[in-house]
């Protein structure tokens, strides 16, 4: 029964990087909030911006009802906070609404982007600001004079090219459950379908990964996720 | 009720750094080999020396038995293989050895020191032949020649100077319930005596770190260890 | 007869992690100077927070107090940029301030946090503001339109995780001549008294690890540091 | 008008990571002379042990046909050192060995594996015997007693795993006017027949990385690769 | 035929790390655009603030007639964005610009300083601003609603003390013919003169580099730049 | 008053590498003892060779002269393992020596090859051997049943090609007062004269460096080392 809280730069990066998470957890009795910093409008919606009549609230709008249409198929909820996109900018206001939203939640588990992207300006921002909003929301581990939760797990996306970003991955989570979910999610982005071949065979691939690493021979779909924090477990 | 595999450099390394662990496994109904590669009897026994007329047999069985005495308090069995130490060398048969032992116990969890360490030429050279054995007894993932088992997860031990020897500890192991144990088995060592208390005030740190990174209050002793493999879950 | 310059997060952190090497200095002679960044009158101040009628000017206030007796107990001078905490943060302005006390101290040691803490938002901010300030207070090298001064050692303290910090400790310092002086000044610090064993078992471990890396047998207590910079010596 | 030399540990390897390159040289004119080290007799022909009157000399004799036939696909000639897998070891006879061919072939591109691989333990032998010849068989820089060859660039193959082996791409090579050629490579190989799926859709991906590194709209196939060393060019 | 910018943090910066780099694509028939982002005049300027009536727009227009002096021996033009030094500051405007540059000269080479260096403040900066710069003048790899380039390869700038900046260099580029041009370049700076023997020999040594990794023998002068971004090529 | 005892894979690699830290620990009382494992008679001793009646044992006889009057003009001791070179093979047996020349000397400073060597098979080979020897000679620490010796300071030679086998400078040390006595030693090198202009400019760059860290201006020679093991002090 946990609580998740993922922190997607763009409107669309939940999905293919997460979207077998939030499904899992979702579908084994636990919540799942999805939080957008933005609509992805100006960097990642260029189908929509061939239609020479387009404009900026247009494009928000169907990047919006897209992004709600995947998250309850993955039995999410969605909300954009919309700070912009290419360049995000983050500032000091955003980074409290950001503490807000964690402390309001109190997850156990908080997913976002990885620290790197040579190719991406967004998600490295995203990154830095979630960590930043994570220590405020959690205290130094002593008493402070400030309202605070308990320090969440913190899983990093696998980016679209890991090496590049610095992504090891440490956990692989068997999605094959949920794998249908992840299907119909990914249908939802009709703006980004491109990605939607290339991120099925990455997650065959990452189950090849964890079939050989653990030997569990029935799992056929994956994803990869990187721990920054140690894990604190009670039995190994 | 898992299956754990413990390799130890030297007859005593096993109760410092992964005494709790073992009680752990134990204690939750599973099963726990300890192998040593070597008594320690020239590097590690020097109070034992003190005596002139000392014999390395005679080191090698109060070893034994003190070793056979500190698994018992912790619920698991000991072997030593005698390789010698300072320095340990492993052969080739040494190695096949090694492998024999991991088929043969099909472990869950495999244990063993970490790749470097500058103050002690002989855990780097077991960690290395655990590191062969362990590939060569599992297999490259697709079917083979030989008999394998499936993959164990891989957990370093923390050494006694962790920074000098690249050990980020990745998972903490609260071992408040069987700290009584542990105690018990580091008494065990009469010739190590100076390392009982270091050992305990560091299982104290290590849960005042724990502490503060999962927020669990009444974590009062843990352990640390770094994983080297992905874990592979079925659920975040 | 060394001056050294310490910055410091909060108003406690010097004496924790910098305690022994401060009392060393001035006992030789030399003279220490710290500047606390902020009071951690929000962060790391909780247990005078318990009191329903505390404000922001008290809390302060006690924190100044505490420091200064801390800081007269090692012989230093103790004043307080009073920046914030929590998040602290540090702007062009107060970068300008940071250069002139490096200015006018003309450190030849200079100590601060480590680059790294994922369980402390002002510790790195900290870092890459004295980072900054000491490459400007030095210019590059080369003769330039301001006013510089020699570079000074730097030196980074010890973190309370280091290994999620990645610090590798570099120098170790032998504090057992000026133990007590380290004592006195913790024992200054009542609202964080439940460091005050954390860090003296500390001091004894790091003397355990000094002993083994040099050998000198009569080392007790010793303080860890990481150089960023390389050494320029005379003589080995 | 290059000349290649592909050292490979199993008979199966090169074609794999590097048919587009083999093919890529020798389309263009060059020559490409693959050595394997072994037949992967043991660790990777688990097909065909499950014929239970198989036998080590049939299953080698299978894997040479097969090998030969894929490197005759891709332009290349094929042999075989057959020093035995699983585990695969080169002393210091092999390794004389394998500076005669480096000295002899005289390569301009050098390829072979990258230097770690926690699920493969005749990979890192490869790396640690061929980076050895390499730098027998090339010389410090200055002239020597024994006949040395001019420096050939030196290439890691993409490992199975990439991040778990430390591999990061540093080079990728258009392989789209090959790929039929690899294709027929990959099917040579009848006893490793799940790979072909596998490898045709990684290339796939590393070709869309490559356009989004560069820029190049009509690269369908790709293969990455890690440089070692510098390079040296007489333009940008 | 390559359109080569080069961001230089200082007027100097670009003569002593890529003025042999800039001289052999523009006598290849190529283009070069530098672009300083400040002229230096605080921190690199300490020859001419020896003259007691000194004033900060002299010291401007004389880098900016030196600097333009060294770019026309190289071939290059030369233009400065006065953004003011020790420290250099870029705002959001100056990022915008930054971008502009990119994408009006559409460069298939970009070069820059390296991201890391302990004494030097403003070299990081840049780097920044460069990167962030880059990626949002070439997009995700995705179309956009802005006008964006072909990404252009990323080559950054040997350090003045490379280790400590982390540097390593990836390519080495011989200047030989070219290294009259350099050095008249170099002669333009009256006022960092001090640098000319530095880097002249320098040049000599990474010759030598160049000739022991390759073998090429005629190599007498080169540069060292370390790639960020990997290669995509056609052929090997 | 130190004792300094250095491993140096050949005959001439001290005098480059540590000729001026040798002469320096000399002229201030101290000893110096010069091991090398091999004469280079193979790999570095091409200018010999070139005589066509050339024999191995007059290159080593000459090289043995050479490195004598070298390490006279330093003021240290000179022997040769014979080990052989390219490649270098340190066996068991070797080993036990590289321990009975510790254990014997006794040193405050041990000085060898750095870790890595894309460019030279045997200085790695020299490193790994000296730190296992190290480490056996004395002890981890605690008591132990065969003679041990204090640990000593142990510092790496700065390679030929620095960045390219990790090497970090740690520690300059100023060699201005000894430099003659450096030249006067490499001068002793007749077969490998080439190298004399080259760290001789290596020494000023060196001192360029020391000067811009640390502000002692009257620097003028500096050889670069790299610590491995932190450094244990009495006084900041």
């Amino acid at each position: 029964m946990k609580r998740m809280l993922v922190f997607s730069a763009h409107a669309a990066d939940f999905v293919w990087r997460a979207g077998g998470a939030i499904a899992s957890v979702c579908a084994q009795g636990g919540q799942a909030r999805v939080v957008a910093l933005s609509y992805g409008e100006r960097g990642e919606s260029g189908e929509l911006w061939k239609d020479p009549k387009q404009t900026i609230e247009r494009v928000k709008a169907i990047r919006h009802a897209e992004a709600t249409r995947a998250a309850q198929a993955l039995g999410a909820s969605f909300e954009c906070l919309d700070l912009g996109d290419y360049p995000l900018r983050v500032n000091d206001k955003a980074v409290e609404r950001l503490i807000e939203i964690i402390v309001e939640t109190a997850p156990d588990l908080l997913l976002t982007h990885a620290e790197k992207d040579p190719f991406n300006p967004d998600h490295p921002v995203t990154y830095q600001a979630v960590e930043k909003a994570r220590q405020l929301a959690t205290g130094a581990g002593v008493a402070s004079a400030f309202r605070t939760v308990r320090p969440p797990e913190l899983l990093l996306f696998e980016p679209h090219q890991p090496e590049l970003c610095g992504f090891v991955p440490t956990l692989f989570l068997d999605i094959t459950p949920v794998w249908e979910k992840k299907q119909k999610a990914m249908e939802a982005f009709a703006s980004q379908g491109y990605l939607r071949q290339y991120y099925s065979e990455r997650a065959a691939h990452r189950a090849n990964h964890a079939r050989r690493i653990a030997g569990h021979k029935n799992i056929e779909r994956a994803e990869a996720f990187q721990r920054v924090l140690p894990q604190v477990v009670r039995s190994l």
